[in-house]
């Protein structure tokens, strides 16, 4: 069970809790996200291995914003009536042939019942000390770059692959990073407001079939958004969207114009 | 926001994730634990306190089972139609107050919304390098205790206090230790099962108003059963109800008759 690497998993699923023992030097990170029918997927939508790969999925983009490397992680699932034991298998199936992508150990978790699927996903990340990439060191000069074309549907865009290898290049490189999960007009109003900067938006990669508003407004791509100073190379295949620029802090701009932060806000619903 | 005894919470909410840095010769304590309305609570029978007491004191009753000190914990919640302003602050209201008795921070969460209120908590427990108390050293000879009387229903027993304290004093000292929250009869069975050893009860301390079938079969006591030598002193105020004997691995007898682990099980609903 030990990972010379990355710290060891001591005790895994079967005790109260996981034990894992921290290597030497590294930051441990940390996020939980919830997966809800109806609300992230639908029955029609997504196929049980679909589920179980976006549940984790979305946790992995979270340790790939702040360029960690996953450790491991837990999961809390209450079924619904209609999650029969073959749903159930390929739930696992989905989320565990993510985790062995990335080598992020199952380590544990929780099983109830429920009127709607529902799930929470833990996953644990590692960063050398002091390397994590934080959204607020973003500084006026600075280049803005996203880590692919946006404006996914979140109905067709079933697998999403966390950034992890481009997550990681970025430590001791990027000066803010953080993951789209609800749109870039909303994030890149966070990471400004966070840096205490401005945005001015040149150029929005988009997939193609999507409009400027849902590159601009949709959720769900998982791509990355970082800055980097502008005589730093970037890693390749990234698109550059922009720079940062002085004035209020959190205001975005695309073509001199206002752009309002009006991704996918839980509440505002 | 450094704790010199346990580490450090370098980064907090507000981030894609918390960063901690862990204290060096610290093993890392794990759980996640699930909280939904009309399963682990009602509208009725709990207030929006309560509840957060609850969620949290779930995940802190997993870390007392391990011997360990609370570190930090993350709160994912999906909110109700029903869930107004004001029952959510008092749901953080009930939960933070628990936290800042035990000293673990609130280090994040997710939010979103669904039909009923569904709660997950994450909890990070610290104990020092390979003292955590584990389900599986219990060793024939040894004698069986838990920290209170058995029984409590949970629509009366809203605020259970989680026995850090006592789980503190474990360490070093109990062969092996876990926490009561599907019922004795089942939870004896799995420490035993893990242990590979049998259980002969003798006397189980019944809260007042309870029968000998909720005592042994009931949910959510969250007291702490645990193992020690016969020779090694318990804790205070704590109960000595049987001891461990040779035998088919998990199986319990209470008055030499094999007791059923009946206690709450989320598969066999």
């Amino acid at each position: 069970m030990a990972g010379k690497a990355g710290g060891a998993l001591i005790t895994g699923i079967g005790d109260d809790c996981a034990v894992f023992r921290p290597r030497p030097g590294e930051d441990l990170l940390f996020t939980t996200d919830l997966l809800i029918e109806d609300v992230h997927f639908t029955r029609s939508t997504h196929s049980a291995i679909e589920v179980g790969h976006k549940a984790l999925a979305r946790g992995l983009s979270d340790i790939a914003a702040m360029g960690g490397d996953p450790r491991f992680c837990l999961v809390s699932i209450a079924l619904a009536e209609w999650n029969d034991r073959r749903w159930v298998d390929g739930f696992y199936r989905g989320l565990l042939a993510l985790a062995r992508r990335f080598e992020c150990k199952l380590a544990g978790g929780d099983l109830s019942h429920a009127d709607k699927l529902t799930c929470d996903i833990v996953v644990c990340g590692g960063a050398p000390r002091g390397r994590a990439v934080l959204r607020s060191g973003a500084r006026v000069g600075d280049v803005i770059y996203v880590s692919g074309a946006l404006g996914k549907p979140w109905r067709t865009h079933r697998r999403p692959m966390p950034r992890i290898e481009i997550g990681r290049a970025l430590r001791g490189r990027a000066t803010a990073a953080m993951d789209l999960s609800d749109g870039l007009s909303i994030d890149l109003h966070r990471l400004c407001e966070a840096s205490g900067v401005a945005a001015e938006l040149e150029h929005v990669p988009i997939v193609k079939g999507s409009t400027i508003e849902q590159a601009l407004h949709g959720g769900e791509d998982y791509e990355l958004l970082f800055t980097m100073p502008p005589r730093r190379r970037p890693p390749p295949k990234v698109h550059r969207i922009g720079v940062i620029a002085a004035g209020t802090g959190g205001l975005v701009r695309l073509n001199g114009r206002p752009v309002p932060p009006l991704g996918y806000d839980h509440f505002r619903r």
